[in-house]
């Protein structure tokens, strides 16, 4: 078992796994109070039912089932948690296990960092998206009518248990979309075995790239300056989601995305050919499909209401290399600018 | 003006004083970002109208009003705020203007604690009860179907600006309610001028009453510990404004829970006749009605559901003279029994 410490505004750790025995002692210990809502989406209860139930034994545990899919992370689900926590008594002793994938993980935490002001959240975390990315760090989130993940707080767990056994049941389109979210990480920081991307994530793999979203995420929780090394790739891969409508999964659309930042980081720092190729090879480790379908003005226009956009400016996380990321205030215009030099260029680096 | 710096988790200036013009180059000061929001009450909307506006004239201002009244802080009102301010553009780097009495205050700081994870709220509360009490220390809520402030956070206001002024255009029920909270922090310490209390609420006592209310949260903003203390009579207050189904104020159920802590006191510490006397003398100050309209059992079940009430005990907070307030953990029982003695003594002390 692999074991992170994570020493933010809360201090928990995270262990890292095959199977669920070895958690048994520890969830047991973190799950508070006499009370457990477990909230699980329709896909996981269907293939994992009550998996986690032998686990709280010693507690009444009650289950909220959300349809599978982003449309789940919304107010009437959130509401829905809180309500059934109401009405079932919940105190703030009490916990809640978020069990599912970024969309479960980001609701389940929203809703416990806001009941009674804040109850215990444990998350297990079942698609290699929110086992590499979102059950760590703290950002919680529903989406608004006018965009993702409008809505949230920062909200540490009180652990996060990842069994990677999970990952074989996975679809073939969730394991692009934690790819995307790992090909970042390998950007982000030379630690990645590039050579491992090739295979399934394994244990070693997620905690490579826990360990690089925790040492950002203790410096900088609340994101005022380098944790925004972490949205590499996510400026245009956020407005690829809207564009495609959500139905091109996130970790595909951050994967276009990094292909972008690749182009703009030769364009900005006239890198060396020898750089890039070392990045766009990087970028080939899985199959993603790259294409983009949009203009570079409608990505442009999408760009612009996304909450990373402060105003005039874009905080756009650029690489000078493999493991040097650098932030760029750019204008919108200098964006639109090198995404339509990026579209005549064929959307190729 | 009166001028008093909190330090919890944010630090800002409550400014106190009468008339709005004082408050000028401060209010703009702290309202950063091009746009602005205020929230206010449809009331509070017909008496005041625009009278903020002035304070922004530099800023894109909009306006987003709810109707007055208990009922407002629901989910409903929440998503209204959000989604107003994500179809109006605004940024982690705008500001919301709570304008109104405590509904509009703690519905209008926990959108904006929540609106793309916390954006800067600046609270102008226009009530007795949410100058003195809830405009400082950064609770904020909305209501479940299951219980009032069952869904919020801890969020620090960026300033609050108190106009007393507009205690002026207050009716009786809410200068009656806001003194019970007042009451309150007389029974709390003796720096509240106890003859100042037969007055109408003036600048030195908000100035007072903020002052207590600002040292306990400095030492436990979360409410771990000392800040319970400020549940002085709420623990039956809370269980009678239910009972009354909200249609007796929070201050006026607040006095009547007073009393009764007043009761229980001498139980549990067979108080000397003196201290009783004097206690009891000051909770005549304003012509509250301390009666209650409902049996022991009736306000010992309500008092289970409140988020309060952790498991099998209650933190209850009891007097051991003006000014000497202590926590004693009651089990519901115990409760239960000095509520049926009090029942017994026909709800006198």
């Amino acid at each position: 078992m692999f074991e992170l410490q994570v020493n933010a505004s809360g201090k928990y750790g995270v262990y890292i796994t095959r199977g669920m025995e070895n958690f048994r002692e520890k969830a047991v210990a973190k799950a508070i109070g006499k009370k457990v809502a477990i909230v699980t989406d329709s896909e996981v209860n269907k293939i994992y039912g009550d998996a986690l139930l032998p686990f709280f034994n010693d507690k009444s545990v009650i289950k909220i089932v959300v349809p599978s899919g982003e449309d789940s992370k919304n107010g009437e689900n959130y509401f829905k948690i809180l309500n059934t926590l109401a009405e079932n008594g919940f105190t703030r002793e009490d916990s809640l296990v978020a069990f599912g994938g970024g969309v479960v993980g980001d609701l389940t935490a929203f809703a416990a960092s806001t009941y009674m002001r804040g109850i215990t959240v444990i998350a297990v975390p079942t698609t290699i998206l929110s086992m590499v990315d979102s059950s760590v760090g703290g950002k919680t989130a529903i989406n608004l009518r006018a965009g993702k993940n409008l809505c949230g707080t920062f909200y540490q767990p009180k652990a996060v248990y990842i069994n990677a056994d999970f990952i074989n049941t996975l679809p073939k389109r969730e394991l692009l979309s934690g790819y995307g979210e790992i090909l970042k990480y390998a950007l982000l920081e030379r630690t990645i075995n590039i050579s491992s991307l090739t295979q399934k994530a394994d244990e070693k793999l997620i905690y490579d790239c826990l360990k690089i979203k925790r040492d950002i995420v203790e410096k900088d929780e609340k994101e005022n300056g380098i944790r925004a090394f972490l949205n590499l790739g996510h400026t245009v891969g956020h407005a690829l989601e809207k564009l495609y409508e959500y139905k091109v999964s996130h970790g595909e659309c951050v994967a276009k995305g990094l292909k972008f930042s690749v182009f703009a980081s030769k364009e900005l720092y006239s890198l060396k050919d020898q750089t890039v190729e070392e990045m766009t090879k990087l970028l080939t480790s899985f199959d993603h499909d790259f294409s983009v379908d949009f203009t570079a003005k409608e990505i442009a226009e999408k760009t612009v209401s996304d909450k990373k956009c402060r105003g005039e400016t874009i905080n756009f996380v650029a690489l000078k290399g493999i493991g040097k990321p650098s932030i760029e205030k750019l204008t919108l215009n200098q964006l639109f600018l090198l995404l339509e030099k990026y579209e005549r260029n064929n959307y190729s680096v």
